[in-house]
């Protein structure tokens, strides 16, 4: 049973993706709670909310079941197709029967919908005339992808094809409307390419990849037209071996990366592979928050200039995140270097975990790293507290279809019978000839212990993540001296019965680079892959956030567990710092410092469950 | 010849406006040079632009003279209205016959586009079902007030009034269209507010500022409709006198804290003078660069949150810098107190000089107070270029109504024939019984004398502005020793015929404050009124600005002036840090100072003026 990656060219693969059914996380760890949290109550909430927010109501309309106009925005349709992909994704782990009405339901109407030559969008039904007439804003290339994926789930994790023939009638109708020589199939929001290098995965047929290639190769000829954002916003300013970086609107440019990377896997071409190492480096080293998130500008959702991260206005929107998830991990197949896995868990563990409730049915679109306690500006995409959905609802179900095939992105396997792990989360690993049972508190606790029930034939993988500034490592209770090699350290497995890793999870405080200008003078407190973050309801009371000052000279010691969101704290010390009267004293000026207080932080993943208020990741230490 | 603010009631004023023609600028000074390049350069590019972009066009399309659909924004008549207005005032102060074909064609143009009702707008004219059906989005009210303010200059320097006639035809229509107790006159976008009070003054008919008080009565009940942008956008969330500080759009907050200041001096109501109190801390104390500029926001064009002032994204229109000029002078007038005038300068030689090219034809819309030398976002609206025009083109001409009457705001009279001095700049001023001749090399130069020819009977102020920490006096040679009262030193002027004031223009070092978070630990360079700032283009061949860091203990001293921006410079010296290959190092590590450098700073409202590249006001110091 195949997961969301799964290529068919193993020439330039390092490390492969396992079965989907072969990882099973425990319900105990992080990510395994979060994917029961995702089917128990993100699930239902997102199909509730298909309906309020007239998506269905949309296509019923499309299908001239009941008379409606059009509400909302026009891609809405993928809302419905990331619903049904999450729930395709989760019939792969669990039973799903109680959402079978819905998704039998929701296909017919699908299939209704659907015109006689395949087309389908519920916003262009009425007009058929329009169809493919705005690819720069019409997104019907986008939806299409969202449904192709939404088929491919369904089909590989239970083999059923009702879905995936609708999303190919539609493939075969864009194949048609864009034949070789014709016009360049560039959709202004990338998305399909990825779904047509997985069509092509699942149903065999080259013309899908072959289709796939055309629209990478057509990107970069400002072919969507003159448009207020500028070409650079859709990826259409330069063709994507030529460019230099990452560019525009973040998640067209990661969805389209991560596309890209498809394509470089199964059809080669390493001018692709280095256009995507030009990418991934200008996002990584240059345009990335501490948290993963990734997108500076509200204005246009985009990148902006190198090392432009302000953390109060970090638009960082949660999609972003999961494409950033999406690019690392097809990275991390193509070198199967620990960087892009070290990415992947930042990504995961801070922007996208930050960006849903505990409860899973609360969602922030915008993922700042500062929330000031007083704010009287407009923040309907950036509120301090998660909302329930959003106008433009793409973040919910792109989350839910991550996290119900979560498990997907924990270890891989190479051609040698070696196994890779590459997150650790409680689970069960069943591979042909062997069982390995991985036990930990990670990220918490460091400690990761592996039993393999069988034999492991090959080298056995375990990261070490860049931040661990220190490890250690005991197979059956030998201690192992071992350096790691590309972020992972390597053991013969064969004949191994148990490993005990131990990852450096103490506090660390870390600066910005000095071109981070929006940060400087400023530390974040960090514990393994989490970044903390201090919130006003953790201050004493009459101490603002904005006059705290950390105290970086005291020592930094886990606080124990929150009672509400039952996550492990940090507790640091500090001082308030006066304020002066006028915005701009004389820069000799020192304002006193007092006050000596304490107060904890919490994981940035769960900052705004108690109570509205400021947070801030940065914090100034009390040297200035 | 009254200027652009001629109050009628005296009762709530500190200080008068001086006759228009009372003060003539020296074309040697700063300002008096600027009113020359905006007469010489300015006007003409701006009548070239209204019609290459096709404002003229529309309305032409409007009056029937030629098959034309209407292009650009659909406010474009204000910029033909904004440059009817700097002619007008021009007029006041120089021969303007060289313009008048351009004037009268367009008179008698806007006279053939009015309907037989009044009405008068080129977006609108032919589809007169949709005329006041927008209120939110449709600016006929703005555009109206700045048809009102064109024609009042006109009347006011030359008498001419078919201008001013076309303005009241559509006044009349518009108060027709708004009768009390119907539907609330509230305008997206505040403007008219001040040009009816304006109205009411020239005209002295009370139903101007009536409608006027109903207009600012009317706002902040929600009547503009549900936005995107929320109502606080368009100022009206809450009633004016209930707003706890500024919100929104920057130029819409104060252009209609102009309008309030105006109904409050003609009509009182000590409630609106605590909300423009309110609204003016609010800005001045926590949303201002310190270049005066105004406005954090691309998305909304607003002011954010309180110490939401990002350097690099800092929207900082130059419209909003203008509003400031406009806001903090009627407060002057109001209070005649120090901190007005010192915020109408800071505005006025940093972030509105800054907005224009020497030359006097090439405009920025926004304003940042950093770019970075490498950039690879999207700026349309904020190249690091200034541009020729703007697709949206409210400030080029709204610079040249401003400086065509900037003279009006350098001096004030009281009715006890006292004088009062704010603006320093080389002039003559002409009073009933006396000439004031002021000679400075201000800003540059602390040193104003001032000759007086006649007597002057009353108290003569001069300002002592807050930057200024130190300065002498001397009246006819003899030093005095006084304190300056809010913000302004007072000498019995009777029989005094020399007055020589000495400011402190030394270089000084500036902090932000420290909830200003996007500026932490760095430092600001000023000298008088004036920021400066740090060029690329400045530093060494090989030194990359980003790199560079202060050394703030080494004396900043005058370093002559430039050749090519004949201003005078600041050198600086500092060092480069060394980069690291990481994001988000540890905190402790400390990254190498080397290569002891040296370089210029140029006034911030020169920068931009000798090729592209970086610049920065913000400058790190080397100790951190």
């Amino acid at each position: 049973m195949p997961g969301p990656v799964k290529p068919v060219s193993q020439d330039r693969l390092a490390v492969q993706p396992l079965p989907f059914d072969a990882v099973v996380l425990s319900p105990d760890g992080v990510l395994g709670a979060w994917q029961q949290v995702n089917a128990a109550a993100t699930l239902p909430h997102c199909i509730e909310h298909l309906e309020k927010s007239a998506a269905l109501a949309n296509m019923r309309g499309a299908a001239g079941l009941e008379v409606h106009a059009f509400e909302g925005f026009h891609f809405a349709d993928s809302d419905i197709y990331k619903v049904l992909e999450a729930i395709g994704w989760e019939a792969g782990r669990s039973d799903v029967g109680r959402f079978l009405p819905f998704v039998d339901r929701t296909i017919q109407l699908l299939g209704q919908a659907q015109q006689p030559d395949g087309y389908l969008n519920s916003f262009y039904s009425a007009t058929p005339e329009k169809q493919f007439s705005d690819l720069r804003w019409g997104h019907e290339l986008y939806c299409l992808g969202h449904l192709l994926q939404a088929g491919i789930a369904w089909a590989r994790t239970t083999g059923r094809r009702d879905l995936l023939e609708i999303g190919i009638r539609f493939a075969e109708r864009v194949e048609e409307e864009f034949p070789p020589g014709g016009r360049l199939p560039v959709c202004g929001h990338p998305e399909i390419e990825t779904a047509l290098a997985e069509l092509y995965r699942l149903a065999g047929e080259e013309r899908w990849l072959d289709l796939a290639v055309r629209m990478v190769d057509a990107r970069g000829h400002r072919s969507v037209g003159p448009d207020r954002f500028g070409y650079g916003y859709f990826q259409d300013h330069e063709p994507v071996r030529e460019v230099r970086g990452a560019t525009g609107h973040v998640v067209r440019q990661l969805y389209l990366a991560a596309g890209v990377a498809d394509v470089y896997t199964e059809a080669g071409d390493t001018a692709l592979l280095e256009a995507l190492h030009r990418i991934w480096s200008d996002v990584h080293l240059r345009k990335m928050y501490i948290t993963g998130g990734l997108g500076s500008r509200h204005r246009d959702e985009a990148f902006g200039d190198p090392f432009e991260l302000p953390p109060d206005r970090a638009y960082s929107e949660t999609c972003a995140a999961i494409s950033s998830v999406q690019f690392n991990w097809r990275m991390l197949l193509l070198t199967g270097e620990g960087r892009f896995a070290d990415e992947l868990e930042r990504a995961l563990y801070n922007a996208v975990a930050g960006s849903i409730s505990p409860g899973g049915t609360e969602f922030f679109y915008s993922n700042p790293l500062q929330v000031r306690t007083e704010r009287d500006g407009e923040h309907e995409q950036a509120p301090a507290r998660r909302a329930r959905w959003y106008d433009c609802a793409c973040c919910p179900p792109n989350i839910a279809r991550l996290i119900a095939s979560i498990s997907s992105y924990t270890a891989t396997a190479d051609d040698d019978g070696g196994l890779q792990l590459h997150l650790y989360d409680p689970a069960r690993i069943t591979l042909p000839a062997a069982t390995v049972t991985v036990a930990t508190g990670y990220p918490f606790d460091g400690r990761v212990v592996l039993k393999i029930d069988g034999t492991l034939t090959g080298v056995l993988a375990l990261r070490i993540p860049a931040w661990s500034h220190a490890f250690t490592l005991r197979v059956d209770g030998e201690p192992q001296s071992l350096d790691p090699e590309n972020g992972y350290v390597r053991i013969a497995a064969m004949g191994v019965a148990q490993v005990e890793l131990k990852l450096d999870t103490s506090v660390q405080l870390r600066q910005p680079h000095p071109h981070l200008d929006a940060a400087r003078g400023c530390v974040a407190v960090t514990r393994g892959p989490l970044v903390y973050t201090l919130e006003q309801t953790d201050l004493p009371d009459g101490v603002l956030l904005e006059d705290f000052v950390l105290d970086a000279s005291r020592t930094l010691v886990d606080a124990g567990r929150d009672a509400v969101l039952g996550v492990p704290l940090i507790r640091v010390h500090g001082s308030t710092r006066a304020r002066p009267a006028e915005p701009y004293p004389d820069a000799a000026v020192n304002f006193a410092i007092s006050d000596r207080i304490s107060a904890n932080l919490v994981p940035y993943y769960r900052w705004g469950n108690r109570g509205p208020g400021g947070m801030r990741v940065w914090i100034p230490p009390a040297s200035r």
